[in-house]
């Protein structure tokens, strides 16, 4: 299975993209990276905007650019206005994204997982455990951590984008996009990451983001992978520790520039 | 339709207050801006708590020195609990404040603003689309963020606070204070402030925090907009990005004094 | 009633279990500290998860190291789950622990409070309002800040130890940690940590991992109140404010040494 590399011209334009066409997005995450969530778009530019009540949900989704449904603290309510949101985004044509958080062992979220599975997602975006759960295989995952590295879980997620012809951005120390023929695959980020909560969760909300831009989606969720891991990267050789890690990391969002990204 | 400016003497004594009186301000708020809303009213020296249950919610209005009911994530349950903290603090006479996040395409939220306009708010907070979508106009909002100009929405606030006998500030590039025949004009903020999620949100919980306060509340209330105005222009002086704005801004709340804001 | 000093080696001890161990801390909390709990677990080495549905924090609870339950924001639905989760974690044997936020005039919570007392948490969390309270004495609390100094409740900390067969941990200027026969007394923290929201609840998610470590429970838990006041004590110095005292204090746990404990 080869991959390729991603082009520094595509990182470029989905960013300006980002910042020119401030895509609006319904995010349903979970309570733990509502806020950092939120101000990672902002510091690219684009518009977070959390509803959480059934209706409501539906309404917003129809009207959003794009639609995040994160089932990191999913209940039984939150499922339904989640798929209250997701019907709402496919009759009104919007791309919704599904980031199966800690997929595998827990019953409600698996369950609801594979049943949203079927809704034609424009991208999924998990760690290497959470998309083997998710395309049946037997995931490794500790809590949200990861066990299995992005590499090994490259053959589920191209299995994966294949069958629900979605966009699969399965994410590590590598990150790995596929749509099922074509795989990008995208170096950097920082262990440091993983010593920040929420990363992976606004990284989902920025696929998001990026499933509404203009052109082609595998370069642009690729793009947006890039992005956040070369933001991860300036962030860490200017910070002391995760702490000062958070405000570097959305200083280096809204900083980002074409000699950073090149 | 005039405006005066504030006398900085009003904002000294304001904050003054804040620090000495140190009001506990019960917070039925969002669930993306509840960590920064407290640390913003800590910081100011008042003390925030954040209590949801709906029977715990009216005991805890009855001892709190004002309420804060912001509908940015509404719920049915929400809503029930906010009407009984709001019944609650009533009765025992303690200031409420509403803020309309969003108010206008949304319906459950539309509907209970609407609905609790009637239970005499000491004061209302809102971006210019927000008001002008409570007064019964057409807001341009998109999502959470205003299309339309705190002044254009200033008759509109007039409207309200008039009818009502609360305090409306509409906020934006400029505030607009108004008791619907007095208006305060206050200027500050920065674009920056639109970059970082919850800043309106955490005014809101100051405005709360002002109208618990000693002395005259559309001054109280303008001098709380006018505070939070002033440190975020120091705060964007000192940062580098959205990320450095957050720490700065906390900071300076804490350091404000007389030669900041004379 | 005597107490002791907390020698140095078992804090460099636990601080070392918690970054080789990397206890799984299941953290059942309220809304306004999840993501601040989170960074703080993560800073030292150990892994959050938060799971809220009924069904999925029994089935976390079983396999998480620990697990933290803070009535802060409780509702009805959240006292179900907590109760679930109490549960698993006793028929699985792991350690649970009680931060009784605000218990005292509060009827869901102080009830629950008590209820699950009776269920053998390992150890339990307060300030001396909160543990006064709990003991069955009158917390004189106003909102979640405490007017009982730590000093005055150990009496009724100690009580509580024998009575539950918990270490009870009761916090302040000077943190008071007991298992009803013996005391220690841990020093240090600064004013600057009840100006930032959070610090309590995460001290709390910070004594659950530690009670999932090797070695004596009541050592352990004291090192975890050590750790975060020295923390505390070198963010102060580095810091101008609540603002940027966050970053730093979370940059300070990631960094402690044997130089900066000893």
């Amino acid at each position: 299975m080869q991959s390729d590399p991603l082009c520094s011209d595509a990182v470029l334009q989905t960013l300006h993209h980002l910042r020119t066409t401030s895509p609006l997005v319904h995010c349903m995450t979970n309570d733990v990276v509502q806020t950092f969530t939120a101000n990672v778009l902002l510091a690219l530019g684009a518009s977070p905007a959390m509803v959480v009540d059934e209706q409501e949900a539906a309404q917003f989704s129809a009207i959003a650019s794009a639609l995040l449904v994160n089932v990191g603290t999913l209940t039984r309510e939150r499922a339904r206005a989640m798929r209250a949101a997701i019907d709402s985004a496919r009759e009104a044509q919007r791309p919704w994204v599904l980031d199966p958080v800690a997929v595998g062992g827990l019953t409600l979220r698996s369950d609801f997982a594979r049943e949203v599975l079927a809704l034609q997602p424009a991208a999924i975006r998990g760690n290497g455990s959470e998309i083997l759960a998710l395309a049946g295989g037997q995931g490794g995952g500790r809590g949200v951590d990861s066990t299995d590295s992005a590499r090994v879980a490259l053959p589920a997620a191209r299995h994966l984008a294949r069958e629900r012809g979605a966009v699969v951005a399965v994410t590590g120390e590598i990150d790995y996009i596929t749509d099922g023929e074509r795989t990008l695959e995208v170096p950097g980020g920082d262990i440091m990451l993983t010593r920040v909560v929420g990363t992976g969760c606004a990284l989902s909300a920025v696929v998001a983001a990026c499933c509404a831009l203009p052109g082609e989606r595998l370069e642009n969720v690729a793009a947006g992978c890039r992005i956040m891991a070369r933001a991860g990267e300036m962030a860490v050789t200017r910070s002391q520790g995760p702490g000062s890690f958070v405000p570097q990391f959305l200083d280096a969002l809204w900083q980002l520039d074409a000699e950073a990204l090149v």
